[in-house]
């Protein structure tokens, strides 16, 4: 068993093909949670799964298809990256409870309840009021709960986040989310949902995608670093982790897509469908380093740098994709 | 063109068959508004169109789809009943605005914007809380206008209903509950929603359920045709009608359905999934003549009772079925 400290992301969604894949082995990710679905629904995510399978394939010497953290272990002894399925919201359960189950069977290992919309679990951070979790979305977290899916609330509303925090038998994550104290924007989290999250034991992935940032594609890496340190200080340093939020290599098209998915005809008076420039100091997935780097001169210690890096994401894995919480 | 007043039922769901056909013509039931989705999603829903259409070629003598009011009076010159499809759910939609026009297009006249629970558009009935319309539902209800598809929030919570009575540009329907005043249940209406109901145009069917009436099964005639009286003075004589919410035939694991869905496993601390005992006054599609007498009795006109029976159905189906709002 490798007893190195991982390097995990704890989501993005590239343009896969080969050619990232060997980013991330240059970049030493041991492991990553991919986007699988937007608002893909049943039948068209699992088109998508088998575009990954076919992925896996076809990179057998890059890639595993990881949805433990036994496999994380597993290729980090083949030198490979662990590639963990995730939702961003659930419209793949096409309403159905029974689709939980199936869909962790098939390797997803993180569901959103919301993307930007609300669910009909939950009220997604765009909705200008925010009920809470609702009654199926109660179902819905006790059976990810029990068969070990991963709560992420990302892109939920403030009050559901809260409210599946308390309804989780098993701690949740944020896994791309940046603090409201360092960029106000819908996406990013209060105070309050911090401290909830970290005395829960959750994780907090730290987002590298511009709009969750300080002055946006132009935010330095040390700024970046001193929200880090400024957030272990208000979670703990179990609870902080990277989330990069990578999107390579789409077009706009694909923004345009997360967006308005099929629920409007095209984007309203917000900011036209388009990609910021990526940052300099993180463009790809051979640029971890920079961060960690960055994060030892703020003054974080070896280990403490290393937890944020992937340790924590571990930790919180090693128990929340276990079955039967 | 026939110019006597026409009854109408607002919805009802029953068990269909030929005698339930037989029926509606010996109870003169010139049309009714069926329900053909509780959960379904897009392709179940298909197949319940189907099945319809097999009912309409096997009792062609009895029936025929309506779309418009035109198509109702062909019906009752015809002797046939017109049949108008309806969603108590906007899960046939598959969260894609899209399908607001396919379903208009194969004559679905009406959409519950939720059922019971949270729905991607608005908040139903059962929810804790009620954020309202959502920014999905913003788009569905315009669609809906601009189709002829008519907006039905008899299920949904207060706030919701209110919001969709504000957003919509054409008035809608509250095809079948009874107001808050008579019995006090989750499903019934505040005195706000029967006003500003009545102020944008709408109607509201009152329901034949034992579960929304004072007394249950037990509720006399007269006791209806009072509360029949009291909402046409709240609301005016034009906005009152019947939505019988009739379920004729049923065994008990289709209530459980309808409650239960897909969402959850079983019921939970509600009443057991049983059908109340029907009215003694009110069991099936012979028994229209029933309430007319009871609301003349109770003083009602002829032109006031028959308004209430179908008139104004007639007059709302008239404007909110055809394209262009």
């Amino acid at each position: 068993m490798a007893r190195r400290a991982p390097l995990i992301d704890g989501l993005q969604f590239c343009r896969y093909r080969r050619e990232i894949f060997a980013q991330m082995r240059r970049g030493k990710v041991d492991a990553a949670h991919v986007t699988i679905a937007y608002h893909e629904n049943r039948i068209e995510t699992l088109g998508n799964i088998a575009a990954w399978n076919r992925r896996f394939q076809d990179n057998a010497d890059l890639l595993l298809h990881a949805d433990s953290a036994a496999a994380i272990r597993r290729a980090m002894a083949g030198d490979k990256t662990a590639i963990l399925f995730g939702f961003q919201n659930c419209s793949p359960l096409d309403d159905d409870l029974g689709m939980v189950q199936i869909f962790r069977g098939l390797g997803v290992c993180f569901m959103q309840l919301t993307y930007n919309n609300q669910s009909v679990l939950a009220a997604g951070c765009y909705e200008k009021h925010d009920a809470g979790v609702t009654r199926f979305g109660r179902e819905v977290i006790r059976e990810m709960n029990r068969v070990g899916m991963v709560v992420d609330m990302s892109h939920s509303a403030e009050r559901s986040t809260l409210d599946a925090i308390e309804i989780s038998r098993r701690p949740i994550a944020v896994t791309h989310a940046n603090p409201e104290f360092f960029h106000r924007a819908p996406r990013n989290k209060s105070d309050t949902v911090l401290k909830e999250l970290a005395q829960s034991g959750g994780v907090l992935g730290l987002s590298l995608y511009p709009h969750h940032l300080k002055s946006g594609s132009e935010c330095s890496l040390e700024s970046f670093c001193a929200m880090a340190e400024r957030t272990v200080e208000i979670m703990g340093e179990k609870h902080v982790a990277i989330g990069s939020d990578l999107c390579q290599g789409h077009g706009d098209e694909v923004v345009a897509w997360m967006r308005d998915g099929k629920w409007r005809r095209k984007s309203g008076g917000e900011a036209e469908a388009r990609w910021p420039p990526p940052l300099p100091w993180f463009a790809g997935n051979e640029d971890f380093g920079n961060i960690k780097a960055g994060l030892r001169r703020r003054g974080f210690t070896e280990a403490q740098a290393a937890a944020v890096m992937g340790g924590n994401w571990m930790n919180f894995l090693e128990h929340s994709l276990a079955p039967g919480g």
